[in-house]
């Protein structure tokens, strides 16, 4: 069943100092329940859309479920009241995978387990999810040409200017996977469930690019995912520099204009094809 | 006991296509967890800097805590290892004030009784805030002067680029409380915790402005809090605008270069003082 929702929203509007149509198109936010069986999981904002591949990114990416492949099936729900439809999802898992609640990084603000301190954080991820393998490299050039490669993409963002887009890359600058949301992290989750639904994580050749900043948990799902190069449009923080080079990863920022900055892992990035 | 941690970080950076210096300013993310005396109650990333406000303002606007004076006292907590200094903070109620973890609206992403389709996510909120009260107006010119007087104080942002902002200002444009951070929600939660502490909420007289996009967590907070008026200085998403039409505020996206679209509540905004 699919149950599509709409991604977008034509809603009215009041232009004051500026021209256009008197209705304005929106990108839609609306919650996602996830379903263990019969058993409600958690409820998630996003733009929807991908919502099969969000899901097992998700519970992949935060550790809920532990293997790439714990994840059997995703189905939206049929059981579920008309002005619901759509944004219920169940999961049945592979015969021998668990779920790990109390495994979940961010899932849930409500945790003693959790870190407080950098340096506890940082463990509890590297817990989690080991370094990244080295390679592979890739040209100054392929890097520059990633902010316009995600922009072709944002479909919706052209219509709304409301979402955040977050891609896949091969070392060529080929196009893997896109996605848009209105949250940074489930584009990203969105991306890297379309790659476990194909089998291809641990995603060892491949770049992550997002629109936006870079913080903690776009470094972390990447890693978790074997991610070795996350590129930002803008700004990474503090926590995204030092997890990723605990991971070994590779992390650019403020990648616009045919300029970056390299925070760590900058011998993963070479002048030309022959170094 | 103070334990201030900085808000901003210089790392190393190896600059590509772009000259500056080898060492470049980010934002600090990092770990905040909110005890309840001795009990952990939640863990959030957060900007440091206004940690005290963060938390009076979080447990309120989320719900967690019912009356605006219910948070008697927050305060960093001395006794945690070394490297979590400043980074844990202890929370007393005034005698009388519950703590409500079922109430929480988004604080904890697994929740069962959290609804999943628009309406049933509205009605929890209004719920929990009742819809604004009518009034205050505000003129074309004091709105379109908000972005320039919000950029004024983001002092982290100037030398990080990798920052959000909130801030309350009067009808007349004066500047309330400004605060930045890492996540847009901490910002907002980081200003009506000040207004919570001087006692000035319900913030019937109030505009929030936010960077960047306004959704629905960023409406809910305003609710919560009895501000009428919000403004993004760019996109809202479908469901902030039917939350804010829900509760009677007005809604303003895209604030910037004088130009700005009204969602709903545009018998707030007059052309002149005289209207």
């Amino acid at each position: 069943m699919t149950s599509r929702r709409p991604a977008r929203a034509r809603v009215p509007v009041l232009r004051v100092g500026g021209r256009g149509p008197a209705r304005d198109e929106v990108a839609v936010e609306e919650p996602l329940e996830v379903r263990l069986g019969a058993r409600s999981l958690l409820v998630t904002m996003r733009t929807p859309g991908r919502d099969l591949d969000l899901v097992r990114g998700l519970l992949f990416t935060e550790g809920l479920v532990e293997a790439p492949d714990g994840v059997a099936a995703v189905a939206h729900c049929a059981d579920v009241p008309r002005e619901a439809r759509g944004n219920v999802v169940t999961v049945s898992l592979r015969r021998g995978a668990r779920l790990r609640p109390e495994g979940a990084l961010r899932v849930g603000l409500v945790s003693s387990a959790c870190g407080v301190c950098g340096k506890a954080t940082l463990a509890e991820v590297a817990r989690q999810a080991p370094p990244v393998e080295p390679g592979p490299v890739v040209t100054r050039a392929v890097l520059s040409a990633l902010p316009a490669a995600l922009h072709l993409g944002q479909d919706v963002f052209r219509r709304t200017g409301g979402l955040h887009a977050a891609a896949l890359f091969d070392v060529r600058g080929r196009r893997l996977a896109l996605a848009e949301d209105v949250g940074r992290h489930n584009a990203v989750d969105k991306v890297i469930g379309e790659a476990l639904r194909f089998g291809r994580v641990p995603l060892r050749a491949a770049l992550l690019v997002v629109s936006g900043r870079a913080g903690f948990e776009i470094v972390q799902k990447a890693r978790r995912a074997g991610i070795p190069i996350v590129c930002a449009v803008s700004a990474p923080s503090s926590l995204a520099v030092k997890l990723a080079k605990d991971g070994r990863q590779t992390l650019v920022g403020f990648l616009r204009e045919g300029r970056f900055n390299v925070y760590c892992g900058a011998e993963r990035i070479v002048r030309s094809e022959g170094k």
